[in-house]
């Protein structure tokens, strides 16, 4: 039975790439085998229920664009919206989603009352995951939006804010275990400093490793299966966020002692407003071993605040999912729409039209990557490029076995010159056009 | 007996605030005692030979605008060179100065001439420093002007070029040793990518790892009491530089095993090309105890590209030195302007300007710095509001003596619900500008 | 009789540099005489209605952090809002104040409303006006909170949206004459796009064009004396504003034939935003006569949406006057502080501090750049730098007397070849450090 | 009869979208009608001689390294690189070629030894034009390279420097007239500042009003009949740039009365750096009637500097193409490649390849572009948004027939309240993905 938000809209489907049917998939064939598996299974797309069904259209400069008959802070709008959104999810055919606490449910006066709505809501998902069949990529906790946070949450000045952070984690890891999630993500939304002159940086970064060390604890002793993931983000909404990139984020695992524990949702417009293409952070997370999942989004290349667009980069979408595929897939990570509407995009089926092209973008990108791999289009002048490391000599180079002034007597004795060779990249920047 | 190159000026002098004399200084008197120190022990500065001395004025579209009688590649144009700098050094009153083996010795047509050559300049800068008192603050290799660098030293897909670069460090962290260099830094020159289509992010970086191994084996070997410094920059001249940023370089560190045996050399430049203050970037290394030594100099902040001008801001001085002595002043390390003056300033008295300004700069940020340190204008505020986490709770939070679900447990039975307290960022920035 | 909102204190005070009370002007002594005239008429310095009583603090990830009581859309609040902020005005001693129709008033159900509610607290600010002695430096209107704006207002594809845009305008037009203001500004808020693929470039600028007609033409009906100023921005909220920067408002005068009606008012932020420095949108606007007043604040260098925060930088600030007293100084226009607290920043005397700190930032740059001028620091040396072109022949040249063949000839037949001469910015850096 | 450098690399040939020949086009078919003209005459490409056959591989760390035998300031150098350069334009198939200058001859030792060098090598370029066909898309005078350019050209302090520009571009102009050259450029590579510090915005702004006005009045003089371009960039070499973007160099121009008599080369890669798109600057440069001609490349995004890349992203060719075709295709304008091979891309094949992959990228670009047109795809909706325009109240609206008050009479007698309307950009953006 139906909420009527999206009309008469039926389940979108598969038409190939002539169909010119708004409504309908031109690239993304779920049931379609892309390198052995079905492109559902690759892909793994979730749909973010934040943006989709909670975020009003504010900017700084304006309020609320698109008027939700759900826009309350009640149980029962909190049951409309989801209404709606598995409605959402099964019209669109996404096998997952994804969610805040402070998304589903309405906000309590305190921490019981929160956690009362949440668990609320979580029985209610768990009858429309029963009924439709999709499934919770992630969960986590908002600890950025209410006044409370102003000032960080692991990273308060204050340890109540802490500690009301930290419950509030436990509540949304019970609520992404009971949903049967397989991540659950931190985003240190406030976990930053607006100015140096009123923060200690070290207790900070301190603070924060406890808490994560809390949350790995937590996981283990609940049983939870899914992966603990962190989302890099350079700055906004502070001036500097810890978890800065997939580099900053890794030396805070190292130290930590959690590099095997926790890994990294990447997101394309945070890699963006690091100063990063995208791939790059994907090629590193997986040179590091601490590759998850990734928020699927894009930002403007000239602004320079998070813009949450989808997709719409054909080459840009190929480069990315090779850096999945070369690191040999999802495993419990997958593709979350971390994408907005542009503010102006009122109608509700601009919902399903702005997913429908991201989606097909990714399975366009998914599929030009499966090839390059398949004639290992970038593998094998790759290769061939750093052959000389694969020698006998070269691995023991690599595994030390000589010191610093042995290898200077070698170049001194055998005059080694070495003489630069082309890098071909406009010839494979050319390749990869080929396949896009 | 004087080069002449300089003219008739004499020794610059301090002269106090109200000298209007362009070739004084007027607020850098090294012998003021400054928080129980003298300013030229505090500030140790030095002068950087390949800006002053060596390079010609050209950018990416001209050439040459500076017409010294020494630009020539021959051991003679080289001493000639050496003769001025030391005379600058000692005008200006520089107690250190840092240099590139390509700086300071004529291009070989290979290692071996290349080391005879280094060699030689070497002995002769001994006799100079003997002669001036003027000490070595760091030396370094110059790994990246060459062609047969032009796809990395360390991370070259080609190991010859590993083993010849290795073997050019041996050289220059020997003639660091032999000139009683305090310091020896590597700058990543080409360490890092113009595609990721031709790179193995993973190869690249385990190379680089064993590199940086070779090198603190070998310190250890001949007994170089000196510092390791790696100093980090984002991009340029490559697309993405592997020393990134302080944050990056740490995890690459602790990744080998090596947080404890080298430290950062921080640029001005090179924290805003990444995106950060630069007091951002003492602050972490501090946090994270890896802060070495500083390349002082200022990016210009409309322009994306590292401008290397000469620092004039005091307010950022302030904050910067800040930092420094926050952080118990600087050990082995010290202030090397790598600063250049603009291509336009063609007269021999504009290099001693340059300086001159900067040492004044540098002065001022350490007394505004020294006397907010003094008067726990910052730190008091600052212990203030992190005062929660110094009880009983606060360090057991701390310690992990609870586990997420007893904090949970807590915050639901106490009903904790903490209220935000104002950052007072506007009162801070105002006090810091009593101090300069 | 005081609204109690900030509670005991009392009317700043100039108490000197020496002066350690957060709540006093080290500074800013309002009838100091500097350069002929009080520092009160030079920097006739405004406060922001929108910033200071009406922004609750959010931001993108969160929203409201500030508690004030008159946060409501009802008359009554709107009267305790002008009676706090005319208490504000009066204790900081600021000359001026500058609001948006939807700052002052609360918004009504249509056009009719919006205006009966605006002139019934015109009324109110009138009376509040004659008590205190405080003026009205300018009035706008928000064209672009309200959801009907979301698609721009002169710009918007729909002609109803353009008209109730004009008519508010004759509103905020009225209102300001009213309140003897002495400009009117127009800032683009959503005159701009998020996309070229739904917009007509041209038809919206010539919509643009034509509003701006509308509103110099009702300007002399009304007898309006004030300045009609735009106030350029880049982007944010939109992709692209019309109004990037000075430049570009200064073709599109010209092109509607605007460039003796309208002048701009600069601000720092979007400067920045931009690429320029502030000085440079300043000089800039100097040169080309079209400068009329400044929006002050600050953006942070490291984030790339307008922070809006006060400035506390007196080397800038000091050229950025430098600019202001070399163009004349200000005639109809002035210091408007379009800055914000932090959100953080949360106790009702931040906001006296934060406009303090900007004051006395304003001040020190003024009087640094006064006593520069005075002792021709900078524009000596620029005289004798070009003093080539007031040579006879140098003004033949630029007056067009001499033909590019003419000239080709007298370069062959004289052998001209010109040396280049040193620029000196070192210099000019270290004097400009001579007075901050 | 062939230099050699080629190796035995014969004719670019078009073989199709299925080739993996490196040597081959792709899409570029140059006789393949693409709505109603054949792709040559769309694109009307052409090679730029100075990234192509003069840029020696250099960047700020690091000198030449690319080995051509004709890296000499020699006449015979000069002739032997022009044999070269035809060669390249034969085997690719361009049908036009740009250059500067200092490209194409010996610098001499003052004014007359380069005319006489620029005219010999002039005479032999013609006879290379007859023989292949290739022509003359444009010239231009490097004014930036040579260090008595460092302080500007027209807009340089000394009046002896505008002098030897002025001749220079006389003799540029008399060069490219005489080879038939369609347009003569102008690229402001000096002129803008360093500092404002040194700086007399207006003056040099004068200065470089009457150097355009001496460009048109000489070119009307001698009847050359190609269109006079400047070509705007917002800064390097320069902090700011005077030609900063498309709408800056408009105003300039209807200050001095020049804009039917200048239009506009657009770059991609200045068009990022003014934080621009390249679309934007098209699309804007039609709206204001000044469109003339494009430099193709392509600008790392994450890079602050000029990185000229070859284009390499299909969909955003085709966007800038299709502002092209809206604008009516180029007229006396052309594609010119302004993009250098990466400095590691050493062999000469690179030199086609880079190229190749270029105009494949643009042949694709330009070929959706126009069936988009043809289907109207973006013109019939946003014909539709904009509708109300059209209605005569609309029109009579923007002629100018309603005052101010006139309109808000009608507002509020009307009640007029102004519904939103979505701006379908999710769908338009689905809708471009359908072409590329």
């Amino acid at each position: 039975m139906s909420t009527g938000f999206f009309g008469d809209i039926s389940k979108i489907k598969y038409e190939g790439p002539d169909s010119t049917n708004p409504l309908a998939f031109r690239y993304y064939n779920k049931d379609e085998v892309v390198a052995g598996k079905r492109m559902e299974e690759h892909l793994r797309f979730a749909v973010a229920y934040w943006h989709t069904f909670t975020w009003p259209g504010g900017d700084p400069f304006g309020g609320q664009t698109f008027l939700r008959p759900w826009f309350n802070e009640t149980m029962e709008a909190a049951k409309l919206k989801a209404d709606v959104a598995f409605e959402f999810f099964s019209l669109l055919g996404s096998p997952y989603y994804c969610f805040h606490d402070a998304d589903v449910r309405p906000e309590g006066k305190n921490f019981a009352e929160n956690t009362k709505n949440l668990n609320e809501i979580v029985d209610y998902f768990a009858k429309k995951q029963a009924d439709t069949g999709v499934k919770l990529l992630w969960g986590t906790a908002n600890l950025f939006s209410n006044r409370r946070f102003m000032s960080g949450a692991a990273t308060n000045p204050d340890p109540d804010v802490f500690a009301f952070s930290a419950a509030t984690v436990k509540t949304c890891m019970d609520a992404t275990h009971k949903l049967g999630g397989e991540n659950y993500v931190l985003w240190g939304g406030r976990e930053g400093y607006e100015t140096l002159l009123n923060t200690d940086l070290k207790r900070e970064l301190d603070q924060m490793g406890r808490f994560l060390n809390l949350v790995v604890e937590y996981k283990h002793k609940i049983g939870f299966k899914g992966t603990i993931l962190i989302e890099p983000k350079p700055q906004e909404p502070t001036k500097h966020q810890y978890d800065y990139d997939v580099a900053t984020v890794y030396g805070f695992l190292k130290k930590n002692g959690l590099e095997n524990e926790v890994k990294v949702n990447i997101e394309q417009g945070h890699a963006i407003l690091a100063g990063h293409s995208f791939e790059h952070e994907l090629a590193l997370a997986n040179a590091l071993g601490i590759f998850g999942s990734i928020d699927m989004n894009r930002n403007d290349y000239q602004s320079g605040w998070d813009t949450d667009q989808f997709p719409n980069n054909v080459p840009e979408m190929t480069l990315a999912y090779y850096q999945v595929l070369a690191g040999g897939g999802f495993k419990s990570g997958g593709t979350n729409f971390d994408a907005k509407l542009r503010r102006q995009s009122l109608d509700p089926e601009d919902l399903l039209i702005g997913h429908i092209g991201g989606m097909d973008c990714c399975a366009r990108g998914l599929k030009a990557a499966a090839k390059m791999i398949e004639d290992k289009a970038l593998s094998k002048p790759l290769a061939d490029r750093y052959a000389g490391w694969d020698s006998a000599e070269g691995q023991k180079l690599l595994r030390g076995e000589y010191s610093l002034d042995q290898i200077a007597q070698w170049v001194e004795t055998k005059d080694v010159n070495p003489q630069p060779k082309s890098g071909k990249q406009e010839l494979l920047e050319n390749v990869v056009n080929r396949y896009v």
